[in-house]
């Protein structure tokens, strides 16, 4: 039944746990989903969580700690002794059990460990622990089913019975020859099509992606999107089946990644959520301001070579504002279009001179339009053709200098390995703020003193 | 075979092409993906593209006009005849036809439509056409396994074979009544696992998440990640079961929205890409920086009240560019918190009191940090404990008043139903542009002619 959580729910629900009220929670929580019996516990402290966590089912607790932010799950845990854990770990998906030890100490990591019963889970668990997080071999459950290549459908249906009963999604049976190297798949639909005694190779398609455990997760991604794969079975260097990465790990991935870009492009060098402690949201946040402090005190400082033209000439800082935010603009604009191409793998071959000339030609377009429009507005406004024309010519060269660097240096990271999304938001605003300014204060003092 | 496409393997295509060398093309596609074909496609031009369209089988170009992008698809398929058109959609999912079919002119569709040899495909593609293209009906395709509840596992495989022919993905087995409603669901696991002559109601669970055809897809998003659906069924007002979402499909809108908030967030107001037109490109962007300008233009005039004090005291204007950058970098930071909560739906409840509580203690917490640091550089640097009051002041106020700005503004827009991102980075930086001079100006004003 799917439920909409209110809060009348919430305090129910919390007044139950005051006057230890199980039947209340174990009634009105049993007809309910695992994920949204997580969203109830969002909403309660760690000891009304643990409360209601000891009363739930542990098939019903192991899919609720799975689902939990991990951000939240770690102090979550907190209160949960080593054997608890154990118990719900047992429940669980190889990848999901990984991903939580990995989020303890190493001591807690290893007692938890020692005590999972299910040996076969135990092993798994110990084998994906030797993978990096980020890397397919991390993103893998050990759950999958396999069937020899030699074997006879019947045989087959047999097996799958038995293996299912670990597996939560089947997706695809994967075949294997008498080595465990994966030789091909084969479609639960096609044996549900075949006669019992076909043998599995002769309905087996022998075609099937697999990525090796080493790659990187955004490889899984993108082999996975492209191939519109549900699940990829990952295999070692010799190609023996290890694992397989379903599509709901790589979702997350995905989803990691577009937070992190957008933190990158708005000046946050944390991951940080709006339910993180104040020093941290504040600490996350602090370095790009400082390092924007640091450009403008370096503006005023630069500035300053001007302040006898600009005591000449007031009128000349009222356009300061202009030239920086469009300067600005031009340039997070310009990363935001380079950085999406770089991220979408689309572009094989780098025809870069085409792609600068069509760069150059957009900025052009639009400076000239834009410095054509302040010339003429600029001269109604103020009345002055001379400083009508050095903001003009300066709002000219700024859009086309901000174009040109906001192409150029995600590049320019993105070949060092760098996220290139750091390059737009933040950076490119400070670095065009003093380039504008340059060029502004450059040519009024050029076009002033002729 | 997973094939990597190199510059030298287009080229070779393209001569093939250009020497009508049918065999080359055909013997080294013949062992490629359609997904790697569909790469291949991208670097050649219109013609060329039809031409190895046309050698190929047609359920490989099915597949490949699936997978185009879709900007890319429209002038791809003004070179197929309507009966070429027709042969392909005839098999492809409902869900994919209709998407194509959405994009062509009113007279292409209606030739198409009555193209399609398959009645039954073209009755599903005929309803699906009617839902709009961002709800739930508009997501589905017509494809999908069911079974009636009164039928025994032994029917239902017999069925499933006969269904599956269609259905490229089982995934889930969907039970209905007498009338077409839903009333379950059964694993394809199950029906492997239990005896012949069990009846399907036996064995299938009857909490089944489905969701109504005329839900906005961002519920879609929401409904399938929350509960962690590869597929969900679609069903009308009364419970009829219409169709299936699948997770691929999910997945594209998830990207889009990214892709569509992040644009916006730069300041982009059209859908653009790198290899759209020159004029396309400049045009998606001129709105900001038109705004931008004005912007500018309004925060000249405005200074241009002060022009008697910047006259005095020329210093001052060497602040404008460190408060104008401050106070949109805060903004900017703030907002993409507080949309990244909006846009994460884990809110349920309204604590707004608390939220703004805290975001108040992080800015103050900035606030005082960074004018501080401002206060010492400044009066190092020139000596003016004067100035460097307006300018610390001045930034402490910014600071505060940003950080709500950039808190507020998404949250009104969004009960507006307008995407909060718009809010973030061009908006919120014009706007904090103004405010900040406003108040630098205001408090240097204040304090020098006391």
């Amino acid at each position: 039944m799917q439920v909409e959580i209110t809060r009348e729910y919430i305090e129910q629900v919390e007044e139950a746990i005051a006057r230890k009220d199980q039947d209340f929670i174990l009634e009105s929580m049993a007809g309910m989903y695992p994920a949204d019996i997580t969203t109830v516990l969002y909403e309660l402290d760690a000891t009304e969580s643990k409360y209601v966590m000891d009363l739930l089912p542990p098939e019903v607790g192991s899919e609720i700690l799975s689902d939990l932010d991990y951000d939240i799950r770690k102090d979550f845990l907190d209160n949960f002794t080593s054997q608890e854990i154990a118990r719900y770990l047992n429940l669980m998906d190889s990848d999901d059990a990984v991903d939580i030890l990995n989020e303890q100490s190493v001591q807690i990591r290893e007692e938890v460990l020692a005590l999972i019963d299910n040996e076969e889970k135990a092993a798994a668990i110990l084998d994906l622990l030797h993978y990096e997080e980020d890397c397919a071999g991390g993103l893998m459950a050990k759950e999958l089913i396999k069937v020899n290549q030699n074997w006879r459908v019947r045989q087959c249906i047999e097996e799958i019975r038995r293996q299912a009963e670990d597996v939560e999604r089947i997706y695809t049976v994967y075949v294997v020859d008498n080595r465990d190297i994966l030789v091909g798949r084969v479609s639960v639909k096609a044996l549900l099509l075949s006669k019992d005694d076909v043998l599995v190779k002769d309905i087996s398609n022998p075609d099937v992606i697999s990525i090796e455990s080493f790659r990187d997760e955004n490889e899984v991604v993108g082999v996975m999107q492209k191939y519109d794969l549900e699940a990829v079975p990952v295999v070692n260097i010799q190609g023996r089946l290890l694992g397989r990465i379903t599509i709901d790990d790589v979702i997350d991935v995905m989803q990691e990644q577009a937070e992190l870009s957008r933190q990158l492009m708005t000046g946050i060098t944390e991951n940080v959520e709006e339910d993180d402690t104040v020093f941290r949201i504040s600490r996350s946040r602090l370095p790009w301001l400082i390092i924007g402090m640091v450009g403008g005190l370096m503006a005023a400082q630069f500035m300053g070579f001007f302040e006898g033209d600009i005591a000449l000439l007031p009128a000349l800082a009222l356009f300061v504002p202009l030239i920086t935010a469009t300067g600005g603009n031009v340039g997070i604009q310009s990363s935001s279009i380079i950085i999406q191409t770089l991220a979408s793998n689309t572009v094989i071959f780098d025809n870069l001179s085409e792609r600068m000339l069509k760069v150059l030609l957009v900025a052009l377009l639009n400076a000239v339009i834009i410095s054509m429009l302040v010339f003429l507005f600029t001269y109604l406004f103020k009345g002055d053709i001379k400083l009508s024309m050095v903001v003009s010519i300066a709002l000219f060269s700024v859009v086309m200098l901000a174009s040109l660097m906001g192409t150029i240096m995600p590049m320019i990271l993105d070949k060092f390995g760098i996220n290139p999304a750091v390059a737009a938001g933040p950076f490119i605003t400070t670095a065009n703020d003093l380039l504008g300014l340059g060029i502004y204060f450059g040519i009024a003092h050029w076009l002033y003193s002729l």
